[in-house]
């Protein structure tokens, strides 16, 4: 069955080029209003009550190293992660389900510790755990949650709804789970050169805690709402600051034009990007796993988040024919190019 | 991490006991009306709408061996099963997601086939892909789908509301796909002797396909609609009609009986168990995989179904202190056994 005369490999695509190819002729035939390609699926109900619904699957040595990180950790992020993608569409998660294959390399109190993370991520988050499987593998653990939340359907916030002169506005700051991933691979590497030395991790809790316990954005669908703002258009900011922007903007059939010096950057992840020779604003643009929220806001909005310390305004979008631009801290306009995290 | 003083393996549980341990201590905080512990869990919307969500993880070497089971069957296979587990809640399935984690050795047409699957089995029940992830994994195939469904909270059934007395009815025939699985393991081990031989699958079509090919018991929701029937309590077999029976039993707190004469099996699997040597009860006891519904109606139905070509009677629910009885061919009393299929 692997020996088929014409045999394409995986990796020549893409993830995103894979799933665009494997979902391209679906046709939705029921009560679904948004179904592959944004954050969510939403399906609606009598009433205008949606559900909305994303899964992600993690694999040991592809998504984690369980050399560095920590079985709770990565428990609480499995779940923090899925719930950014419920809040990229301005709804509340309610439920997860999380279903585990674990090889025999895991015992009870391996598995016990997991679920502590899980636990303690429902718990902040009030989310119900409802449901799951439970198995065995051949090879190392592989995790898939899905998260499931409501919104009423006027409330509910797609990719695809940005219109052009709209601004570009991003919760938090960026790069610091990239740093973070970058410190514990260094600190990695001098463990297996030296399995005696301590690791040195000191000054860095900031990037740390980005990378190996992220928290979901929960509180940004409050702030907006009171606020009195609906964005236009939103998603979480998994793959990288670039990729999100090219999907918003291909999504609203629009260009976007970022400004880097407006990238929030924390003062950890910038330096310690710069001792390791990175561009601080790479590790924003391409390094991914921040779950902040970017989205996109009315000029008329402006006023009323311009001074806020949870956002900054980063850009805005372009009619389709400017294209994807950043203009850098020196003036200069650059063309912007998405490299954000592949699996592939 | 793997080395601590105290280390229980989880093979000292099985599946059933690790997932009790997992989440006896799960608290529901929002709109869950059934969490943990029956075929779907069960979340209530405003007006009595509900959501009903299944979720499955399948792995290779663990749960299908892709030297004799093809892609496209494993891709409406993992639909199909997973569609059961709404109905088996009197629901009806609207939408699924669907991820996957696949090594190198997938090629993108073998992947295609798996999706042809898919997407047939979705044509088939009229279900929505909605969503999914698609990611690298270091060794093989894991398969992790997600079952949506909708209901009206008074039409739900769960495995818990039977009472004493009330009759034990099963949809269709049990114990093909365990035979069909015996069948494809032997013609596998004759391959493996002398990969010259040809497979002799003749005359056993109905077996092969009820292991390769099931298919989900979307019609008995309508029947039993139809017949003015709602099941006092519902699960698909899935793990074996011993195993079904236990959790109908424990969860409505009661006992049961079964009559071996009563149990439904096809000609072609009574003789292929034969063949084998193996008793063809013990198939449809504990082989599972047979996607079909077993319910318990109130003595007041009997009258509407007992002549129904797709149903069989084949046993009732007793006290709790009469325990788990099954009553032989030739009148003896046994205890009833679960040895369900058990994925550790």
């Amino acid at each position: 069955m692997f020996e088929n005369a014409s045999r394409t490999e995986i990796s020549s695509l893409g993830e995103f080029r894979l799933i665009d190819h494997l979902t391209k002729n679906i046709t939705l035939r029921n009560n679904t209003l948004k179904g592959v390609g944004d954050d969510a699926a939403v399906i609606e109900h009598e009433g205008g009550t949606c559900t909305v619904v994303s899964t992600d699957m993690l694999v040991e040595g592809v998504h984690f190293d369980l050399s560095y990180f920590p079985l709770k950790h990565l428990g609480y992020k499995a779940i923090t992660v899925n719930l950014s993608d419920i809040y990229a569409m301005n709804a509340k998660p309610k439920q997860v389900t999380v279903s585990i294959a674990l090889s025999s390399k895991f015992s009870l109190e391996a598995v016990e510790e997991l679920y502590e993370g899980i636990y303690l991520a429902c718990d902040r988050y009030h989310i119900d755990l409802v449901g799951g499987d439970t198995t065995t593998s051949k090879h190392g653990l592989t995790l898939s949650i899905t998260a499931i939340g409501e919104a009423q359907k006027e409330d509910i916030v797609y990719r695809s709804g940005a219109k052009a002169n709209e601004i570009l506005v991003v919760s938090g700051d960026l790069g610091g789970a990239y740093a973070g991933y970058q410190l514990l691979e260094r600190e990695k590497r001098v463990y297996l050169d030296n399995p005696n030395a301590q690791p040195d991790l000191s000054g860095f809790d900031y990037i740390l805690e980005r990378q190996l316990k992220p928290e979901a954005r929960k509180d940004v669908v409050d702030i907006l709402k009171n606020l009195g703002i609906k964005p236009t258009s939103m998603i979480d900011v998994s793959d990288g600051l670039a990729s999100e922007c090219f999907h918003l903007a291909s999504q609203s059939a629009l260009g976007i034009t970022l400004y880097e010096e407006k990238i929030p950057i924390d003062p950890t992840t910038y330096n310690f990007a710069r001792e390791l020779d990175i561009d601080p604003t790479l590790c924003a643009l391409s390094g991914g796993e921040d779950y902040e929220l970017l989205f996109t806001i009315k000029q008329e909005d402006v006023s009323k988040i311009e001074f806020h310390p949870d956002f900054s305004m980063i850009g805005h979008m372009t009619d389709l024919a400017s294209g994807h631009k950043m203009v850098s801290k020196s003036g200069n306009v650059h063309d912007l190019k998405a490299q954000g995290w592949t699996a592939f």
